[in-house]
């Protein structure tokens, strides 16, 4: 059963590709026994590809531009909307019965192979507008024709939000009201953001957290890392920033576990 | 059975009574078939009395010198919960069987009075930390004995917010798992945080907002209002600060409807 289960994250870019090792090395830490799948874009360069396939059981390209189905076509007239188009590719991985989809910019802090018991579409609370979920981290069921409707809701209606998130929350609309079930905790997503807009909540809540997702502009691999000291360099105390503890677990794991990796890979190569 | 059922509001001094007449008559002019209470602390002057008295069915002294239960003498350990404890004090209101608690800085848009169809305890999620609802409108049924069990909780453990929400989410814990029907849709309990937080959802399905929320610290009564030009004076375009369209609402119902009131009741007194 556990076999036809997988982990699936995106990256598009080399950038987030640096985000999915970590990703791809915390879910490894903890002992998942699910596969584990990343989607890269046609930009992912050769060096990144290798790391990845070492860390994942499964590298698949997603090349748009090679596409023939009818549902890319249409896309085509909304260039906007490629980004957003790749994160739903997730749905056409049927070789899995269940999956859990993972922001590239998201860290596990603990085993949550438990989230296989949950059903389509489960995700957790979006703060900020709570009765949409947030996209960044849900279980789904790879299926052809599910992703060819979502193809058609993005063509056809757009997203609210520009983004994957928005046409999701249009799809999968009864999210809010119907299955109590199918609402990670907010401990499966906590996004940096939520720290300091209800830091009470935080301190009782935020010792059980299980998945961080660094939500927003800046990424943990925008920021530079002083190895010696341990220490995040340039961490402004701007509310808007990461939160420092779960940056510097980030940060541990790129610098202790990837990096090895890609200077093997790079070579002499600036990376 | 609507004649059992109430609105409930707190106002402990003059400003958030302002609130509450706001309050009150948007719930009127929405021509709500249930009873308006509000529960009024011993600072709120007589004046400002006479005009709650106009506006709701009930206007109910809670002095919290004057009691004599236990319940009270413990928590005069614990002066800092003072206002946490006479929100709490909605809970002894046994001549209704059932409630819905409003904070006097929210405001009605449309009529709201399906929320009596929920059970206890019924409230929207909190944007900022989602898996806690919001404090500021939740369906109850007034009972001493929860209101006891309450104040224990309040007594032994306080509150991890310093205030009653942080309260409610400790002793109503299952709230985040437990069942979908008490889960209000945020349009119940729409704070002006979450415009600027997720603008695309707001700008998706904020049209269906029926009850704003003027969570934090600037209320609508901090402002000033010029009844010429039907505008706020000195609004900043902070995106911390109230959505205006709102705020213009609140005030449109306070000069029209309220102010006229006050000033026959304070005659040449400031207020
Ligand atoms: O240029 C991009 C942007 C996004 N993504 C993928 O899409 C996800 C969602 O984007 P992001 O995390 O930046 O959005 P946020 O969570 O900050 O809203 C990322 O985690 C990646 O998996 C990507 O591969 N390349
Ligand atoms: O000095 C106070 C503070 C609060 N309240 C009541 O308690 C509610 C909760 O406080 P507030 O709305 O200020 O908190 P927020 O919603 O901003 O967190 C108010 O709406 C009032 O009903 C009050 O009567 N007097
Ligand atoms: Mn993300
Ligand atoms: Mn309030």
């Amino acid at each position: 059963m556990a076999a036809d289960q997988a982990f699936v994250t995106l990256a598009t870019n080399d950038n987030y590709s640096k985000g999915a090792m970590v990703l791809g090395r915390s879910l490894r830490n903890h002992k998942t026994s699910r596969k584990l799948v990343v989607l890269i874009g046609p930009h992912v360069t050769e060096p990144a590809r290798e790391v990845l396939q070492k860390i994942y059981d499964e590298v698949r390209l997603v090349d748009l531009l090679d596409s023939r189905d009818a549902a890319h076509l249409s896309l085509m007239k909304r260039p906007d909307l490629g980004v957003t188009f790749t994160k739903l590719h997730c749905w056409t991985l049927t070789h899995y019965s269940k999956c859990v989809f993972m922001d590239a910019d998201t860290l596990v802090l603990s085993n949550v192979d438990e989230l296989f018991n949950r059903e389509e579409l489960s995700a957790a609370p979006d703060p900020g507008w709570p009765d949409c979920f947030n996209s960044g981290v849900f279980v789904f069921r790879p299926s052809n024709e599910t992703y060819e409707q979502l193809i058609q809701v993005c063509t056809k209606d757009g997203s609210f939000d520009g983004g994957d998130q928005g046409v999701l929350n249009s799809f999968f609309s009864n999210w809010a009201t119907a299955d109590i079930t199918k609402h990670l905790p907010f401990i499966y997503n906590l996004s940096s953001i939520a720290i300091y807009s209800y830091l009470p909540a935080f301190k009782q809540y935020g010792s059980e957290a299980k998945v961080v997702h660094f939500l927003g502009k800046m990424k943990p691999w925008n920021y530079s890392y002083d190895t010696a000291t341990k220490s995040i360099k340039g961490h402004s105390q701007d509310p808007s920033t990461l939160h420092p503890d779960y940056l510097l677990r980030w940060w541990d794991i790129y610098s202790g576990s990837v990096l090895p990796m890609m200077k093997e890979q790079y070579g002499s190569q600036a990376f």
